[in-house]
């Protein structure tokens, strides 16, 4: 998590001073819930809450480097600050049901500001969808003209695909919105039951079904997946940007703003970093699958080897793919595109992409389907090579002629029937999300 | 997939005659839904669909040496042996309207064998869960002693974790069991929608959103990142299984075959070699998803990069989860619990377990926290030190005496009382699953 | 190791059959060291030699199923062949002695494999290099035109990087010549270090330093890198093809030979499908250094949880390193450029090229640098748009004309002063070469 | 990179400040070299030096907001400080020309950092090997007692796999060692390569081979390697000290400081958890390997998506390693080795561990060895499930002791045989190294 890189939102989740209230949130909530069923004296969650605002950080981390505990360290803080009720606090209670429940609360603002910027990026694209439903372009695979597409449509895919990620995340909101307050090794042997179902529910959390010491890293896992799924279908939509930008292709640019300079050396530098650093990212975000996968096996009924992971890795992949998203709102929204690049790049392919619509006519008139692929071929090879034009090749193939005759040849080159299932495919793809 | 890892029934998925009667099988679908509209002669896919029995992988094999494209040989030779009405076939369709709609049909096979063994694995934990509800054994963080579990409730936590993994794997299913019948590009350009409808549900899919040339890769890291779920979860249990079987620890220990041995120069060992294999099992499994990941930012409509990646990683993948399902199976299954060890091991901690009990008796009689811990953890320190027992040595420290008396302090000790709740944590469990 | 992507040779490396005679050769060795030490009878591993045409992987294999352990069921064999004088082998010795030892055998075998077609694909890209020398080549970053380069100098590039790739395999493969007679737990309690010198000796291996019940993991996990490495090298050169061979860049492509068909749907089609399938690979590759690192931290003295991870991955990664590598060397052999397509992109960018030569040009005559700067891209990017040469909109610039003039505008397009290095740098990357 | 885990003298090596010092002492060091050529006004360099103190990261990052590129705004607030002079910087150069020069530097003082830890590291390695030289402890492998070593033969092993990895850092360390003054597409094109050579020279750098824009990003994934490497060789012997401090082996202990508290809830507790936490951050700087090799394969002449993976990897890899390195020492002087209970527990083994000394024994009377297996087998078993001390069984079991007699048999059992070679191990060990 560095600046850079970080949404003020999201960066702000994993500060110190949020990490602390958090636990104090916890500690309330279960204190109060305590209350309730007699364990502790009414009035004293009330009479310890007016401290959250005093809770110093440098003052927790002093005590903890003699402690060596982040916890023991915090609450020798707030016994500093309210006294003897707070020896109230954390009764029955263990380390990580303060840690992990407050944790489960982080991710899941986490969560929810992933979600909301997902669903701005995914509002960004529908308009860029709608703007771009009929304009044509080549559709490529291996890099190679294949046959058209509308600009309308390549948008919708990474559409789809967003929205398809985003629904891993709020499932995976939904497993990690657990917590736990059931003691040292998750058997309430001091605890009630029904004190962890209260102070959860005031939290909006669901308690763990089986809870070691901890909250099992599965869930954790299954949250990082997620947001690698956001990272890899940005990284897509940005290896797209790329390649539209690229100087013989040119059919969309990044914004380039007044003042920018593209090269330290080249002025006449424009180039797509926007993309490129989304790509860059998301190998960063990628790469924390395998440590919160490795923190699944934790010893016993845990060991701390995940805390030091999760210290570095949840700041990091929650603000990167927040960031992320917001940047990819910015390129989307920014994006520049030249429809007469896209119809220059389409009319290069001088015809080609009719080769399947020749090949069928051939297979419709009773040509074998791999003799005819060899007719279609020879003529898209001369076209290729710029022996010629491929309608013209065609034309003058009497064999090929003799069997569809010209019309039907000229028939295939109609560029409004290839597109005529695009609309639909739109209509498809927005009408499918939440 | 080797053989050692890989169950007949996943291995058999992957097998080339699979691939290609599943090919023909998309062939023949879309060529029945084309009769349906018209757009083929009726009776074409009947007449070509006794050829099933007599495709013959090598002679395809050869054909594609010529040729560098798969679904083009195995195209020539349907064609060889189907004669003219093959000409209908594909029509319209792109290599991968049939290879990722076979991929789909493969991978539910996979997900079906995977979510089989998955309950069989459930089952089996059940069994032993109920057999050690109420074994009491030392509960660890650390890998240092806490407080008392039950064996049971251990089970059960691994028992939930496999359950919820299931479910990822039941949902990354549910992704995967997309198909597409739309051409080079996805666009339907020689191709009618209702007729990829009408042919993915006769094979049980539903249609992609937005295919591009292929099916997007998103879904297939989805269901390769719930299979490293699955692997974690078993990683776990294996895990704590080899802690178990240390020779210091013995509560549990992998059945010993008769005949088997353990070591070739040491007769006397018995080793956990299941587990450990399970161990290193999950690590081939989880590396699998970086590269799934990296499928997914494909070129423009796609490039094939993924599919040298898909042709070791799925099977890799899904007959090595499936085979630690059944592997786990077994151990658990064969498990050798040791109750007197487990006793053993609980009474070494020679009251310790109850420090937390202790500091919670100072509490409530008034004694601040931090204060309470210091008082409790002096006598721990000297019992984990083997300067006494820890119950005599809180009976002889006048000050905890005075504050709570001998009975408050003998009561914590009482083990009947710290599980008292482990039964509701095993109905928890037990009663979540599907 | 899928047939496909396995080159003969590294695939019988692994096949049963040569893991069972590296074993025998292993054992034979220590059983002739100890001959000379007197430890065993002389002649005894010249009487058993000649049974090394007779194992039977598959009579080892069902003794294994009954001792579910692999060495001992070889031993088992081996006694059954040889009879009585099969007792004096692997004396003192534990089967990690033999079977890491004979990993050693099977990797170093591996690495001359890899490092022979290293040498091959050094060998031809040198070839083009010279071919290239001088064939001029817009130079990009970012994907955008940047300045020129030439072809040599790009394939240099890629040169210098697998010769660095080819030193790490090398390298690697110096610290995998590694063997270990030492027994159960490395302390040559049966065995004297001088028979483990001399056997290892007779293999062409070096003695572990501090062996464990096993050679340490971290010798392995350093080859698998320096594979992923090479790995790493062939995927940047793959992707600059897959640029070059894209239909609007067209500056170079892959062979395409006579009978092949690009797509099943598109008679047109001509995708650069080797170089896309390397990038997959790479991927394969790359995803074996997480769990080979994983490997790494094996329990006390060991534990076996390594040993299905590298059942797939030894054979994965060499095989697949090897095999990229071949099909990289028939890649940049076939490889089709287009001179003429290079010079017309080159054109294409209008000079532009040339911008940072006019920047310099009026910083030597007294201009700050980012006013210089501001100058020269007011013109660059209108003749990005397309408003006219940028030479010309230069010459029409009053203000730069007035400062350095208009020989020294014209001068800075002067492509051989642009390109008067290049010679310089390939020989430098020529010459460097082992 | 957080303040928690970074030295804080690697952490200087990234901050903002460091990083513009950096970039000014590579653009003084081409300009001095520009001054020996004439292409640059002598005495400019000595101009410009004086504003080392004045730059302001602040002011930087205020420029960067409008033009987007650092090191464009960079100058520009050199231009600000240093007024005309500045003009002659960066003549002919490109950004990476100080961006990758700048960042072998920094690479570089991280590697110092790096290697120096590792010598304190093994210095204290060292030392306690020297004490334990002759502690006796049982070695396990599978976690499974097997036969004895001692505990200075077990850091030994630790200890050369530290100096293997060390060596790998030294080898990184000179792959990064390069930087590049070669201009916008490496070609030299407005430089010299005296130039390049004598500004680098005096950085202590060498030139790249063949640079694109940028120095080829395999010798960073190298340099990431290496690290993992480092921190692999940490995981192992934290895993151990994990093991061994788990209360039923209690081998060895972590320090646990006056005043330090091992659970909130508790106070019994004495946990491992600076092993835990450095097996955690294994995971991190492991996890690296894989964005630093995907790195590799930028586009063309470059793209800029590895900058924002090295701005977040580069400070976390090297911070993370180094104070692994500095944890590990601590950890590693700290370790409290308890040899009653090594004896204690090497005695449990009753005997077993000489199970292999009695089959080899048996072998050399005459006996085939599989059949001597089940002989001692059957009274490892019994002695196993305690039934017995094994040596009292062997010396009752009459098949045995007829074939070898008991002396042999009770020889079997004699320790310092056993440990005979483990003083000249250690002195393989500590004499290897650097």
């Amino acid at each position: 998590m560095i600046p850079r890189y970080t949404p003020a939102e999201v960066g702000a989740l994993w500060s110190p001073a949020a990490r602390y209230r958090t636990w104090l949130e916890v500690e309330l909530a279960a204190c109060e819930a305590m209350e309730a069923t007699g364990a502790v004296p009414a009035g004293t969650a009330a009479s310890i809450r007016p401290i959250a605002d005093r809770l110093d950080p440098d003052r927790i981390d002093a005590i903890e480097r003699e402690t060596r505990h982040d916890v023991i360290a915090f609450l020798t803080h707030v016994e500093e600050l309210a006294g003897p009720p707070a020896r109230w606090l954390h009764l029955g209670m263990t380390s990580s049901d303060v840690l992990d429940t407050g944790l489960a609360i982080s991710l899941r603002g986490a969560a929810d500001a992933i979600l909301a910027r997902a669903d701005a990026l995914l509002a960004a694209f529908r308009a860029r969808i709608e703007e771009h439903r009929h304009t044509p372009m080549i559709g490529r695979s291996h890099g190679i003209h294949a046959e058209p597409i509308t600009f309308g449509v390549a948008l919708a895919g990474h559409f789809a695909e967003i929205a398809r990620a985003r629904r891993r995340v709020a499932s995976a909101r939904h497993e990690i919105a657990v917590g736990k307050i059931a003691g040292a090794v998750g058997t309430y042997a001091h605890l009630d039951p029904a004190v962890e179902a209260a102070a959860l529910a005031k939290l909006g959390l669901r308690p763990e079904t089986v809870a070691t010491q901890i909250v099992p890293r599965d869930r954790h896992a299954a949250f990082v997946t997620a947001c690698a799924s956001v990272a890899g279908a940005i990284e897509r939509f940005a290896t797209n940007v790329r390649h539209w930008q690229r100087t013989e292709v040119l059919e969309a640019e990044e914004a380039f703003a007044k003042g920018q300079k593209g090269s330290s050396a080249m002025p006449h530098k424009r180039n797509p970093i926007l993309s490129e650093n989304l790509c860059g990212l998301a190998r960063v975000v990628r790469a924390q699958v395998v440590p919160a996968l490795e923190n699944v096996a934790l010893w016993h009924e845990r060991d701390i080897s995940h805390s030091s992971v999760e210290r570095m890795m949840m700041p990091d992949v929650t603000a990167t793919t927040a960031f992320m998203l917001e940047r990819c709102r910015t390129l989307i929204e920014g994006l520049v595109v030249y429809p007469q690049n896209l119809g220059h790049n389409l009319a290069r392919a001088r015809g080609l992409w009719a080769s399947e619509g020749v090949l069928l006519a051939l297979v419709r008139a009773g040509k074998p389907r791999q003799e005819a692929y060899v007719w279609v071929q020879r003529n898209a090879m001369r076209a290729f090579h710029g022996e010629g034009d491929f309608l013209e090749l065609l034309l003058a193939d009497t064999e090929i002629r003799a069997l569809v005759g010209e019309d039907a040849i000229r028939a295939e080159l109609d560029l409004d029937r290839a597109l005529a299932k695009c609309g639909a495919i739109i209509d498809r793809a927005l009408g499918e999300t939440p």
